[in-house]
């Protein structure tokens, strides 16, 4: 075998510390790597927070010429500090480094013009998401994605445990989703195309494959709306599921699925702390209520097609008082409300055996049982209108033996939002588009 | 509180044993449910093989009219079947139900063309895709994406355990990403939008945040060549890490996520054997191999600027025969094949600081170590007599501080098909899109 002189490999990564792991690190010799959070200069040293992807430490700079380097080095600068660790009660972690050597291993050419050591980011929206690649570096945004991760990871596990297969199915697609409009069209080697607004017919066909089946990924909306709700792509997350009898098993899978997230986020300590959660109030089962009946309780008319903001917000304090629930199910939603695919309800087709998912006053998903037989789709679409035969592809499956199935459909971000309390879903969303925004 | 009264709802879910439990569920009554898998008429009796997400259960019809009931129900249709579970050890886990009651659950309406219980599937190709819904219920295709599924869930697991934190980040870009060519463009409100290539800048922003990152999701190339490894979308698995010595901090990671994906897929034993895979070898460090020496290795001359697939495969053969390893790094690729934020090798420029990862003599993972300071970068745009400007967005975190720093990605769909032993990439994609494919 040819042999090669390879140049040699700098240890140092080999040898850094952690600042999660100083602790357990002890007094002594350290290697620590991170960025400039804060510098304070006082009169005989200054004091240097290092941050890395684990915590903050405290540094303690005494000596005249690294004083005088670090003076140089602007926040947000790169660098490696080896020194001495030493117990001390007042630094994070009980730990300071003292008699450091700072190395530069990244210089910051443009002073950063946010200050990332104050408690609170108080920017303007379009500030705070313009300099994303800086402001996401604050503990407190940091953390809002942190957290955003525990819930997909929890989510994931919830449904894996319960006998999903993940899928991944396409987003270019021949035909629009859920309607016609609200559709980004490209240009695909010459013919007509779309993004997919929702993995819908995909996740139905693979219930004849696995029976149980997620997706997570990115869904697209040319949504002309610009709203603090609304994004023109996002993370949904996805799940149907077959042999059901109605959408109660949907609706209890969907309970779980909330549980398992609220588990992931919760294992997060530091970042629930960092990201001011209020972790919500989420009983075993959560309160459900008709939609005819929820038109009552808020003092709608009878004959009112849907709920209004005021509507959900007053549902979602009827779940905090009565049943001490931050998430409330609304379903029989009115049939000419929801999509074709929406199985009625059997013993009064005015309505749906579908249903939302309230968190905290504001929709949050979306699901129901679906039709399952092919002469159903057939009707459904020429009600609408439109040829059964140009949706020959997505019929296809229901031709072949399909069970009774239902499933749901959520935003990631949304809950984010919600969890968080955050006013605008952009602020849950690393790099948001919109009407508007397509950089960075 | 309102309360309506809810029409009663179907309890056979709640009741319903699914294959893989029989064996525990034992003797007595049982429900089932699935869809026929196979009919065989005898003389005095009908066996009928169903199908549910966990196995195969075989059924026992010698009643006269449930006889006549099946005789009607093509394969393919879903069903509930009531009757009495007895052992029997011919039968799959050594179950079979007796005195059968078969309740249609869903029908068929156009017969399946394909025999889903031979063992294989004897298709051609387009055939195979066109009538996915049906050739995708196959136990060996089905084994395919159940792999597939455990191959992702062990890559996110082996990162997460390493401390990287999933992102998710916009596919529609303002800018093309890799390359101007092969892009697909959107109608962004009347802006000139595209699809994205590869998260590569938006996860090297996100290492100024969470230092490590992974990201699973979907990229695009609009893809001119009609080849059985390219897609025009497919499943992107990427990660990015800073604070590395250089590329050998990444291949490290790298060696050991392809570990814990073939870990997860050999936890899935059922679906290794119906897809027939052959478990590569994979010892604890990959042999690797300057690009420069693998020339001279396979007899190819100095000057070529990069590895033909035949050289892949002579790769292959040397890994497996010297090494005992399925699994090849070259590094060292010349600057002038690879991507302008490659780092080069710090001690002869020609040479880069980038590697790929040859899975069975094929290219599957393709990373390095990334430029980091902001100067390195406008030297190395200008260089492709392109503007500086016109990356800002782009270029903004390496003027706030970025460690040194690195990534890898890789294609879902081509693990999966080496690891299976797949000619053709497609036939491991649910859904495929190329230069031809649109639907379903």
């Amino acid at each position: 075998m040819p042999e090669r002189d390879q140049p040699e490999r700098d240890q140092a990564a080999d040898v850094r510390t952690m600042a999660a792991d100083l602790p357990a690190h002890g007094e002594g010799a350290v290697s620590v790597s991170g960025w400039i959070h804060r510098r304070r200069r006082l009169k005989a040293v200054d004091f240097l927070i290092l941050r890395d992807r684990t915590g903050l430490i405290q540094i303690v700079v005494g000596d005249d010429h690294q004083r005088a380097v670090l003076a140089d080095l602007p926040e947000e600068s790169v660098v490696r500090v080896d020194g001495t660790a030493v117990r001390h009660e007042a630094a994070p972690g009980g730990i300071e480094i003292t008699e450091p050597t700072i190395t530069v291993l990244s210089a910051v050419s443009e002073p950063v013009a946010v200050e990332l050591w104050r408690p609170h980011l108080d920017l303007q929206l379009a500030t705070l998401l313009d300099h994303a690649d800086v402001t996401l570096r604050h503990p407190a945004r940091r953390a809002v994605f942190t957290l955003s991760a525990a819930a997909l990871a929890g989510y994931r596990a919830a449904l894996t445990r319960q006998g999903f297969t993940e899928i991944s199915t396409p987003k270019i697609v021949a035909n629009a989703t859920e309607s016609g409009a609200n559709v980004f069209g490209i240009d695909y080697f010459g013919a007509e195309a779309f993004l997919a607004q929702s993995p819908q017919f995909y996740k139905q066909t693979m219930v004849g494959v696995f029976e149980r089946v997620f997706e997570v990924g990115h869904v697209f909306r040319a949504e002309p709306h610009d709203t603090v709700r609304h994004l023109a792509e996002y993370t949904s997350l996805d799940a149907e599921m077959g042999f059901i009898a109605d959408h109660r098993d949907v609706m209890a899978v969907a309970t779980d699925v909330v549980h398992g997230m609220l588990a992931a986020v919760a294992a997060q300590p530091e970042s629930v702390t960092a990201a001011a959660v209020t972790m919500p109030m989420a009983p075993p089962t959560f309160p459900s209520i008709h939609f005819s009946d929820a038109l009552g309780l808020v003092g709608a008319p009878p004959d009112e097609p849907d709920l209004a903001p005021d509507h959900e917000r007053a549902l979602g304090e009827w779940g905090r008082s009565e049943h001490g629930s931050d998430f409330v199910f609304v379903y029989g939603y009115p049939m000419r409300k929801r999509p074709f695919y929406t199985h009625p309800q059997p013993d009064d087709p005015r309505w749906s055996n579908s249903f939302d998912l309230l968190f905290r006053g504001l929709e949050l998903v979306t699901g129901g049982q679906r039709l399952s037989r092919h002469e159903d789709y057939v009707r459904a679409i020429e009600a609408r209108g439109e040829r059964p035969e140009d949706y020959a592809s997505y019929l296809a499956p229901f031709r072949h033996g399909m069970p009774p199935h239902g499933g749901f459909a959520f935003g990631l971000e949304r809950f984010v939002a919600r969890l968080v309390g955050l006013d605008n879903v952009r602020e849950a969303t690393l790099f948001p588009r919109d009407l508007h925004r397509l950089t960075p």
